[in-house]
């Protein structure tokens, strides 16, 4: 299996099953903006690369500072994270919840964490004709029965949102009955701002309510890990009581700077980029006969057709050098899901023409 | 106060107190390799930047082999950690302690992150007759009191060692009361071989004892955070479980692969400049009226002559852009500590110079 360690992306193991050099894997996934990172960035990592020899700022300064004015929120809102993911970890020894909800099909992670850190797991899933998205009502009823609630938006895998209003009723709904409610923005850069639906605008009003967000996907600096948190600051401050000093590394930091003054070009272009070809690709997914429900983030939702499973279907594709995330780990989801990511047109069409060879064989 | 966030090498804080770029500080409060890393170190990542648009292996594996075969241990013996102090908070989120121990003076994360995920904090000191060593007796005391205990091994910031026989009754106390031993020895790489005391040969008769150890201050990479720890692999499993996925960036398991096979010059190098230069520097410190243990690491405390405090020392050696750590926050030391590191000939020739000029005013 691919998803040795429950993630995409994983191109050790990718070697491994598929015989093929690391690296050289058209990697569908991973969901990591293909434009790869602004071009600054690799040239600013390229001349700062003697700065390995000083410690990391344990404060962040510098690139909390320009995050502030980025998002036109104070810096005591603001926790800086090694990766989203890093961030969701702080959340739960902060909170130390004794029970976590979470909306699935989500990201595996916040299940993961919140077993990882003591905490039992509650959760409700979306259905099917849902497009796998569970109804606000349903949301609701789990907020009262835990003390944090996960949920992505946009959501992973199916890339769905919820409406503004939806969010705004969860985030009071968890001030009401006193649960954190950590709505993970990993892929909300990808979104056009005017589609973007996030509470960041009103976040005062809710003390109970955090959002994750990450620097890696939309930067495609995964390697570096850099990923903050918005948050109340008694709740930031909790958050960075449990964080252990210079868990962020000096290069991370030093590419988010580079990537917050990268100018707006590289992001218009990024979102000019998926919002078309995602589009597109789900279309060919479509005619391939795959069942694609839409989505609004850099990735697809995709269930093959009878009698495919994601596992031999993933095994096919790998050893033609394209890697896809099984989805068939995800609660709530089947055997014959597979997540993609977008990418530029002419990978697109690769990883169609390539699974139109594989689906003809059945 | 430079100590801002409780440590050294704290270069933008250097730069707000004293008014100078970062960077351009001569920069003793960090213990860090003057030679910088291993040439190769820098050149692989030079040309492996572009590999930050991947993710990190979440499970370490390159890395581990070679360190697997560098230490002659087994792959399930290791886990790696996004830098030593990672590690050790992993230590304290596996064994989950209520009650910690410390050796005081000792490096400030291990009460730190102690307290930092609730465990109560019980310690011993040395007497300045003792250079500031506690005896072992004292320690053995200690372990029966507490769940776990940190020694560092040298330790930091007064660089003695304990003797193998202590260290063995030290573990062999810890297996008859059920206490997990933290042995640091995040500096115990610029000993010679023939005069490092560590209980990794005898490991495996040690199930509660652990090895934690830094890549980044022998490699001088400690912006890039690498450190790992030697353990039963029954503990080593407990530590990954409490750790966070792809906490371990992609360029810092990079470096660790080159430095692990940068060859033994670079490492015999770097040990006989500061067996050599520690001795120099230290006749020099007590020419100057200092009082200095003797030290085995690459750095020594140093007791500033009457009436001088290290705040203000160090705040006039600052001005002249030179850094070096106070020690008057240490639990057992005096308002006259200092602590510097050993560099090259002409760095520490240029701090004692700087230090007479300073002293010769009261």
């Amino acid at each position: 299996m691919l998803e040795k360690y429950g993630h995409g992306g994983d191109l050790l193991t990718a070697a491994e099953l598929y015989g093929e050099a690391g690296g050289t894997f058209l990697d569908y996934s991973a969901n990591i903006n293909p434009l790869g990172p602004p071009p600054q960035v690799l040239e600013l990592l390229r001349t700062a690369l003697s700065t390995v020899v000083a410690y990391p700022d344990p404060g962040h300064r510098r690139f909390k500072r320009l995050l502030a004015e980025n998002l036109g929120v104070d810096n005591s809102w603001l926790t800086v994270g090694n990766g989203a993911a890093e961030s969701m970890a702080l959340l739960l020894l902060a909170i130390a919840p004794q029970k976590v909800g979470i909306v699935e099909p989500c990201f595996s992670e916040y299940r993961q964490l919140s077993v990882q850190f003591g905490a039992e797991v509650l959760s409700v899933q979306g259905t099917r004709e849902q497009h796998f998205r569970a109804g606000v009502e349903e949301i609701v009823g789990l907020l009262e029965q835990v003390e944090l609630l996960f949920l992505g938006q946009p959501n992973n895998p199916n890339g769905v949102q919820y409406a503004v209003e939806e969010l705004r009723l969860l985030a009071q709904k968890a001030e009401s009955c006193g649960t954190y409610l950590a709505v993970d923005e990993a892929f909300i850069d990808f979104i056009p701002e005017s589609e973007r639906n996030t509470l960041l605008p009103e976040l005062e009003r809710f003390p109970h309510t955090v959002l994750v967000r990450s620097m890696t996907k939309f930067y495609a600096i995964p390697g570096l890990r850099l990923g903050f948190a918005i948050s109340h600051p008694k709740l930031a401050k909790a958050m960075s009581g449990k964080q252990v000093t210079w868990s962020v590394n000096g290069l991370a930091l030093l590419a988010g700077e580079a990537c917050l003054t990268s100018g707006r070009d590289y992001e218009q272009r990024t979102r000019e980029l998926i919002t078309a070809e995602r589009e597109k690709l789900r279309q060919g997914l479509m005619q391939l006969g795959c069942d694609v429900p839409p989505g609004e983030a850099n990735f697809l939702l995709c269930g093959l057709p009878s009698p495919w499973s994601a596992a031999e279907f993933q095994t096919r594709l790998g050893r033609v050098g394209i890697l896809v995330r099984s989805c068939a780990m995800y609660a709530g989801l089947g055997a014959e899901h597979i997540r993609v990511a977008v990418k530029g047109h002419e990978d697109n069409a690769r990883l169609l023409l390539q699974m139109a060879e594989i689906l003809a064989t059945k």
